[in-house]
Order: structure tokens, then sequence, then C-alpha cells
């Protein structure tokens, strides 16, 4: 039984919950009593367009209701830090405003981004375990410090759908971008793919390694074009450095996506989470490419939403 | 069948579409399953007050979820020039955000004024346009740098409303205002009211003339005691100007309508879209008066989504 | 027969009020038809997360449709001088706005608070009369800038579920702070108290008296010690000076409600309408003690309001 869902240790069978999102693709209205009476908050420590739209959706498809809410505009500045004296500009304690959440709402989505500074505070995933602490329902990671559980199960969703062999050869390449991004959606992904039985390679610059808690298993390859070789699924992503926390200490081009380097692919779908920087991480005539399969990805995260908000209700 | 609904030409049978207007007055309810699973997205770049809650309400009465968001507020920033290199402060694409948004939203309603500064893109109603390219599911324009078709309907539902002879002398009258404002209310009323068999009048200073493809089969008449002549309704909005684009070049407070300017009409009744600035586009004695028709004009804003809505859903 | 519910004043029957909230507690959905096809309309001159959260499930729960506005920033700048030469920063005056809303929503609750440096504006509750005098529909304080009354009905039905023998003695005691708050809270409890048969005390530094409206009929007593002696319920709350309006003049760490203070007491309850600074207001050890009931009384905003709200649908 599922009690929260924050990363890949929260699903008790993971299969099974693939196999629901794909259902509920198919009927996305088939379980809409079950939300009836049940109220979903949605809390944004930070901007979000899919996970914003694609979690409402869900939420509406399964009959709840929704209370969204950007903390740090429409609430009040928000202390984490236990024993706090709060005389400075914090006029709240999170485990007041997740306590208070958690009379209001059945199950909680937060979305809470890494401070890309203090890296203890960001893998200890600090918000989101004052969430799971303090609220007493179930939590939803809408993306944490370090994780992004929503998008990988759409992302596993997606492969499934588009896979042209059994067990295809999966590979996510870093990507150069202008700033300094969380490892989030790195990490994730890296999570979840080791523990499906696809061929699963990391490509990066040297020095570029994620966590040791997201990559020990898995195979890191530092040539980019020896990655691609034969590959059915090219996931783009941009992360910072980990070691120099935060920092960005390459900016190389050559690491950028393009019809050249897909050709090195076995004609390899195209996958990335955006928002994306076009023309940085990825080329125009990749991304508008036909083997560019962004969009079905993005429409996934409507039933993985679901499906993990379905587990939820059903405890 | 109605594609879109973003200006005059979008509609193919208008007669038919106030009627629409008409009923849903009457019975708000009427087909109140008709949106049932169907998620309409409300996308706003700029600010809104009547079209955010007239717009929801009228979604609400069709029985249509809504999904509300204010994209630079908690989106990402959007990049809207097309093989932009993206390495500055827009973190997304307008094409990659309206796609995504079109696997989520059956319709899609969105706001994005004039920047009063690049003519041309503005007059090609750019971000308009984008959405109608990339979306994959119908728009309605919730106001665009050129048009305001929601509020035209309204208005037009308004006079109808309030017409006391078969052909009433229906007067668009520029007015005074501190800052640049775009020109999108105006075009659009002159649109909507040349295709109407009313007595339609546009009357501005000199040099405030609207682009012609919005003007060119009105009348105008620069004296505005004499437009006032006779008149049976009275619109007034200021614009800023098409020639020197997006320049306020006349603040001439004598073209304020006031009291005394009224009673050269024929009793006519008092309308503006609002928000207004009062004791400078219109003084508080006519705006506050009897023959002031700015609530019921507002209230129509719902029954002009509404049937725009119902007839989008029933194609 | 409630016409608006925004002081103690406006409720013909108080206790069949509390009655209502209470078996609304028992049974939230008992009247989940009484909402339908009715609009809510939430306006936020400021930041709200209890209200905002509670209001909206509360009307969820009676099936209404809600409409929620941050109108300061996503509509226009609104003015509220009656006869203003609007040719400043506002675009919209408070009588259009409250009137359109007016037409698009069935009950509006509004929140605003106060200016803190006008005291006369702010005790005629000026914001929220326009809204009465222009809305036309029933208006709910969430609250204003002299009271907070959902508040206070929430906090009574908290002392009611709490209290171990008939007569408890309720002391609100003022607590510093770091910065100027209103004194809405405060002034809204002691009307409510005042009204009940409790035994009700207020305790502050002398010169921190309540406004005489609020606090003529109320036993005052300045030595904190002596106040807290006997007492069933400690309700903590800081409020800027009244006389010295708005001001600052006390942070005298004293006052901060400690574990040794409720020892004093008679094992009283503590209250708090949170957001609260913590160890500054009241110690964690308070707070996270176990006779802490702020998270029930946060819960009770929820039968509070639809209390209120079932009300005005039953007019």
């Amino acid at each position: 039984m599922m009690q929260h869902f924050t990363c890949w240790a929260d699903v008790p069978q993971p299969l099974e919950l693939l196999a629901s999102a794909k259902a509920l693709k198919q009927n996305p209205w088939a379980d809409e009593g079950l939300g009836k009476h049940r109220t979903l908050g949605l809390i944004f420590f930070n901007p979000s367009l899919r996970t914003r739209l694609s979690t409402q959706k869900a939420a509406y498809n399964l009959g709840m209701q929704v209370i969204a809410m950007d903390i740090n505009e429409q609430g009040w500045k928000i202390e984490t830090q236990d024993g706090a004296i709060m005389n400075g500009d914090k006029a709240e304690h999170i485990k007041d405003a997740v306590g208070v959440m958690g009379q209001y709402c059945d199950i909680i989505g937060v979305r809470t981004f890494a401070t890309l500074s203090d890296q203890e505070q960001d893998y200890q995933d600090f918000t989101l375990e004052q969430f799971k602490k303090y609220a007493g329902v179930p939590i939803v990671s809408l993306e944490s410090a370090i994780r992004h559980p929503l998008q990988s199960l759409a992302d596993w969703l997606t492969i499934e759908e588009h896979k042209t062999r059994p067990r295809p050869k999966v590979v996510l390449t870093w990507a150069p971008h202008p700033k300094a991004l969380p490892q989030a959606v790195a990490n994730s992904f890296a999570e979840w793919m080791q523990n499906t039985d696809y061929e699963f390679v990391i490509t990066h610059p040297e020095g570029y390694e994620l966590a040791e808690e997201f990559s020990q298993n898995v195979q890191i390859e530092y040539d980019q074009n020896k990655a691609f070789e034969n590959a059915d699924f090219i996931y783009a992503k941009n992360w910072s450095n980990y070691k120099n926390y935060g920092k960005v200490l390459n900016q190389d081009m050559n690491w950028t996506v393009s019809a050249q380097k897909m050709q090195l692919t076995n004609q390899a779908k195209f996958m990335h989470c955006l928002p994306v920087r076009r023309n940085v991480v990825v080329m125009d005539e990749v991304i508008d490419g036909s083997h560019s399969i962004i969009l079905p990805q993005a429409q996934n995260r409507v039933f993985s939403a679901q499906a993990v908000l379905k587990a939820l209700l059903q405890r």
C-alpha cells in the first residue's frame, strides 16, 4: 500500500502502477467517483506549467476537488529551520503551514526545488521531508530538490509505448544550458531506469557525475557519440555540477543534441521533460523532427499523476 | 462550424451566436452536460478581472473544468521567436508551452496584449497566432494585441437588449487617458459594429485613426459634439495612437464624456468595457447616472463567453 | 436572516450558527446540493493560507463553484477614493470592480487588511464597506481592517469542543512580534467572546488597549501572570498599538507565552489563529505541546466558513 509518492522506493508494485497509468489513458473517467469529496492541495514553491496543469487534470478525471496555491506569493514567507526564533521576515513555520494544509486536504502535492547552494539540505530533500513529517496525509512530489518521480513514471510509460524491441537502449545525455539547473530530473530518471530491464546508459562530461545514490549501478559513458550508438531513446537534460555543487562548469555546445548526432542512433526517439532551451540543449531540427516524442511524453504526465492519485485514494 | 474564436471572421453564423447568448442568459444551465469531461485552459499573459471571472463562470455553467494560469508568474518566461538560441532568460519556447497545453485542454483561452512598441508583431497578432498554430485545439481570444471579440459580442448583445429603435445610432468615442492603451477594444468593436445594420460612427481627434483594416468602411467624425447628435449609444474608449504607434499624443480633457455632452444625444445609453479611468475618460455623473449600462454590459460577458464555448464544444 | 457576514452584529442567531457549524463538522456533505449553480468569488487584497484553503473547501462541501482572485496581482490596481480623477497608476475604481464581481458571483468573500497608517479609514472598514455598498450580493469578510469573524466563529467552536467546565476562563494575551500587525483578530475575538457566557479576560501591556468599541465591556488585566491564573484557554496574539496607531512600541519577550507561564493556568489549552512567530509569540515547547489545539482550531475554519456560506445560501 503506497503511503506517499516521492521516489521509486515509495512504490510497492511499480509494474502495477505502470499498468494502471496505461489503463487510465484508455479510459480516463473510469474512476471518476473515486475522488468524490476528496481534496487535492497543490503547493508550489516554484514555477510549474506541465505539472500544474496535468496534475489538476488528473485529479479532475478522478472527481477530486483541487486547491492550488503559490505559497510564497499567495501565502506567507515560510521558515523551515527547527527551533528558529522567528523575528525576521518569515511569518510562518513550515510545520504549522503543513499541519494546517493536512487539515484541509486529503492528499498534498508539493513542488520544491533545490537551493543549489546547500547540498546537504537539498540531498536530505528537506522541505519535502517536512511535508511528509507534518501533513498527516499522503504527499505527492511535484518535483523535489532531488527527484521528479511523476515525470519519471510518465517517461517510463512513454518508453513502453514507443519501444520497438523488448529491451531498448535508453540513453540519458547531459546537454549544455546557460543557467544552473537542479539534478532532480536526471536523478529520478536514473533511479527509475535502473529498476527496469532496459539497457540504460548515462553520458555526460567527466566531472558531471550524478550523486552516487542515483548513479552507482548505472553504466556511464563519457563519449557521447559512443553512447548514442544503437540507442533507441535519447533523453536530453542538463544538470548543474554535483561535486562543485550547483556550479555551471561546462557549456560545451558539442554536447547539444543535433540531427547529426541522432544519426548515430538506432533511429532513436528524442525525449525531454520540458521546458527546454532550444538550440542549446537540442537543435530545432531534432525536437521538431518526426522522432521527437516530447508531446506524447508531456501528455503522459496526466496519466502518471492519475495513477498515483488513484493508488493513494485507494489506500 | 467554428474552429476558433479570435475575430468576427471566425464566426460562420454571427446571428446564431448572438441568439445563443440571449438564450443562455435566459437559461444558463440548459447545457450543463455539454462540458462534462472537457477542460478549459485559461492562459493569462496580462491582468484580467472581468474576462477571468466571466469566462470561468461561463465554463462552469456548461459543466466544464477550468484551469487558469498566469503564465509569466506561475510558469516559465516564454520565448516567442522562431529559431532562437535560447541562452537568455527565457526558459520555454511558446511552441512547446502551447503544444503541451493542447495535450491537457480541450479549449484554450489566451489573453495577450499588444507590445505597443512593435507594430508589425502586434498587427500580426503574433502570440495569438502561435496558439492557433501549435495548440491543436480551439483557441478563444481573451483579448489579443488587436482584438477583444468576447467583449464585442457582449457589447452587441447589450445594444440589442437596450435599443429603442430598429436601427440605433452607435457612437464609439475616443477619450483621454494618462497611459498608452492598446487599440484592441476599439478595433474589435468597429469590426463587429460595421457588420451589423446599426448606424455606426467613430469620433476621435484627427490623427487618431484606427488601422485601415478596422476603420475603412466606417464613418469617421472628428467633431465629437456632432457625432453625439441623435446618438442612442455612446461607447467611450481610449486608444493610443496607431500612426505614431503606441504614443499618447493627446490628453485633451475636452474629449472626456460629460453630462453636458450626453445632452446632445438621443438620451443615449453610456457604455464602456471597463476598467475605466473615472473623471478622465468619463465623468462620475455619467457613469453613475441612470443611462449608464456598464454593469449589464459586464454581466453579458458571461453569456458571450458561454455562447462561444458552447459553439466550440458542439463542433 | 443574515445579509452579510462581517461582524457579530451581522448574525441574527449566533447560537444557531454555532450549532450549524458543529453539525456540518459531523456531516460535511449534508448540504452539497445547496450550492449547485452558485458561485463564490474570493477576492484577496492580502496574503492568505488558512482562509483561502478552508473557505474553498467549505464552498466545495456545499457544491458551490469557486473563483479565487488576487486582485492586485491578477487584476488591476484599485482606486478607492470617491470622485478621484483617475490619472495616476490605478486603473479601476473599486465601485466598478465590485459592481462587476457582483454580476458574476452569488456571494463574495473579501480579504482586506488594515493600512495601519490611516486609522480613520481602517476603523470605518473602508474597503469592506465599499464591497457591501456596491456588490449587490452578500459579502463575507475573510478578514478586514478591524475584524476576522470567520476566525472568531471557528475559535468559538473550538472552545466549545475543548472546554471542560460550563463557564471556562478564556484569556486573550498580547504577545511580542517584530512587525506591526493589525488589531483585527484581537478585536474580533473580543467582540465574540464578550457575547458568550465565558469568563473573558484580555491581558496586554499598559498602553496596548484595543479600541473602545471592542474592549469597553471586557475585563483588562495588565499583569499577564495574574491573568493566566486558573485560565482554561490561552489565546495568544500580537497586535500593534491602537493609540499610537500601527506602531510597535513594545517587543518585551517577557510577554512570550512559555511553558512556565502555562503552568500558572488550569492546564489551559493553547490557541493561536496562525501564522505564528515561533519563539517570539510562543515558545516551541508550548505550541508543540499536548495542550496546543492550534490544528483543531485551524480545521474548524472549514466548518465556520461552511456554516456562514450555508446561512447565506439559504436566505
